[in-house]
């Protein structure tokens, strides 16, 4: 790709995740192709083409492994480049779950193999709370929560970054998805036996969904996806909220929960905004109207925003701001890592 | 073993659990052995003689594997009979952890594994929450609270039984090992994050015990024993308690969940006494004295009581009530079996 004649630029954004990978080439405004070197489909200028890959990057021993995660994005990035147009890849960002704890390989390999596969020499690597906050927020202070099967806080003053929570289903995770359905079964077997605090349309939605209450255990426990079975139930805590007052509470609880955490890493200012993304936001507004009541009631100064975009979409705008030499983020090993390679190097 | 000259009789009882057998013979008071027949060592009739084996017994797709148990128990009451000089087992308890879900094997071939090798005909199979009440209780009216890593309320009327609890730590267990110790290292990241509800006593406390705070995810969740290892986290809860308000009110909200759980399992009437058994004992006044505060406080017609003897003694109580005929406590598949067989059958 690199070498030809000069063609339309781009940036290359991926989300790696739970569900595979999300990849986008967007075509850079301000660099103008060479005329006629975009095929008749290609998008336009600032515009950006998705693929979806279904196989979640595979974690070794080394932590995330970066070969798996470039044997599927290579065919990705072949197919969205003849798409856009684009010739010259001039930075990409990768945003991964795990990448703080399991992104040693990642850190170490993906740079190189990126820039000898691609061209490209500016690569940002990122923790996907990273992402999720560009993406909900822009190059902005402020806080995010973000709140899937986990929850976890990020904000920044645009001198340092802070993080809350994102501990685990057994340390934390207050207020996600696996710990808003655990609270919901946890009423439901409470129900059960007689015991305060149970809810009887938790258990009749329990039931419906992992059938007899007594077998539940035996269902949940030899899972390896224990978090994932737990958040499933939480859809369901949100349908029983309008009339369970049981429901009802969990669902505030975990609003006092992310308001805690958001509390936590946004930094002081007027000019702080506030926003939840992830797979939260779904459970619509019987969760949404509580998080937005207590984020006031906790964050006087900051305006709560509905989130901009998602994570690719945040890992798009590192990458575009990676291109053009403006990433105004606070670097951190394990949340944002640059590498920058000289034309010879890969 | 049977078919000699009659000779000292006496009761098996076994206590099957995470940690491996414990296994007692009784000399059965009020038959007379033979003259001459008990070694000199022999205990003296009414007496126990105890051993216990290191491997806990094997849990197969089957469920708990009677023949592993049987490899266990056969060395170790070979060596108890010549012990005691019991020269015939008149009936035999069998408290396992997991029976009620996982007995299916044990119920099928358990009894007739003893006929066949010890000649006992009279077989109690038991969940080991039924030993640890009868352990606690005896057979009388009541409510024994077993908090261990886990958590399981049982009471009985003595003609039904009630269970609360015992779902295990991601859906109940409230007030057990594994609960206390959650909480606790909750606690502890809390104070890390700057969230509300932290102790900086506990995150000191967590970093003594599992190093950096940061890495504690990553020592937690690869175990696949995450209950035991949150439950070793239990006494420094306790030790914190006395000086830090966050684990003092840790261990009266797992008191509370104990009183909740006994209320829901305690036959009405004054003779109903209520004990807790299990290593929840061990933790001390600074977990008693609420739980014994609680109790008063929910169970007004009830006398708290100390738990007169563990698991082992209530099957050997057990094992000694049937071979007089006189188990008069209710039976249900999945907490007490009962099977009784002719001279022949095995």
């Amino acid at each position: 790709m690199t070498g030809g004649p000069p063609g339309r630029s781009g940036v290359l954004a991926v989300d790696s995740g739970g569900s595979g990978l999300r990849v986008a080439v967007r075509v850079v405004t301000g660099e103008a192709g060479a005329p006629g070197t975009a095929p008749r489909d290609a998008v336009p200028q600032g515009a950006t083409a998705e693929e979806v890959t279904k196989e979640p990057v595979r974690t070794g021993p080394r932590g995330i492994d970066p070969g798996h995660l470039m044997e599927q994005l290579v065919p990705a990035v072949r197919s969205l480049t003849a798409r856009t147009g684009v010739s010259r890849l001039a930075a990409a960002a990768v945003g991964a779950a795990g990448f703080g704890t399991l992104g040693d390989a990642l850190r170490a390999e993906l740079p190189g193999a990126l820039a000898r596969e691609f061209g490209v020499r500016r690569v940002a690597l990122a923790a996907d709370a990273v992402t999720a906050y560009v993406g909900a927020l822009g190059v902005r202070p402020g806080a995010v929560v973000a709140a899937g099967t986990g929850l976890i806080a990020l904000g920044t003053d645009l001198s340092r970054w802070r993080r809350a929570d994102g501990w685990g289903h057994l340390l934390g995770d207050c207020g996600g998805g696996a710990w808003i359905g655990r609270s919901g079964l946890e009423a439901a077997v409470r129900a059960h036996d007689g015991r305060p605090g149970g809810s009887a349309a938790l258990l009749a939605c329990a039931q419906e969904e992992f059938g007899p209450v007594t077998g539940l255990p035996g269902v949940l426990y030899p899972r390896a996806d224990r978090p994932a079975v737990l958040a499933s139930f939480a859809p369901r805590v949100a349908d029983c909220a309008a009339a369970d007052p049981v429901a009802a509470e969990i669902l505030r609880a975990a609003a006092r929960h992310m308001a805690d955490s958001a509390a936590a890493v946004c930094p002081a200012g007027e000019e702080a905004r506030v926003a939840l993304t992830g797979g939260g936001v779904r459970m619509g507004e019987v969760l949404l109207a509580p998080v937005r009541e207590e984020l006031a009631r906790r964050l006087t100064h900051a305006r709560t925003v509905p989130a901009e975009g998602d994570p690719l979409h945040g890992a798009t705008a590192l990458a575009t701001a990676l291109a053009g030499n403006s990433l105004a983020l606070p670097l951190d090993a394990s949340l944002l890592h640059v590498v920058t390679s000289a034309p010879g190097e890969a």
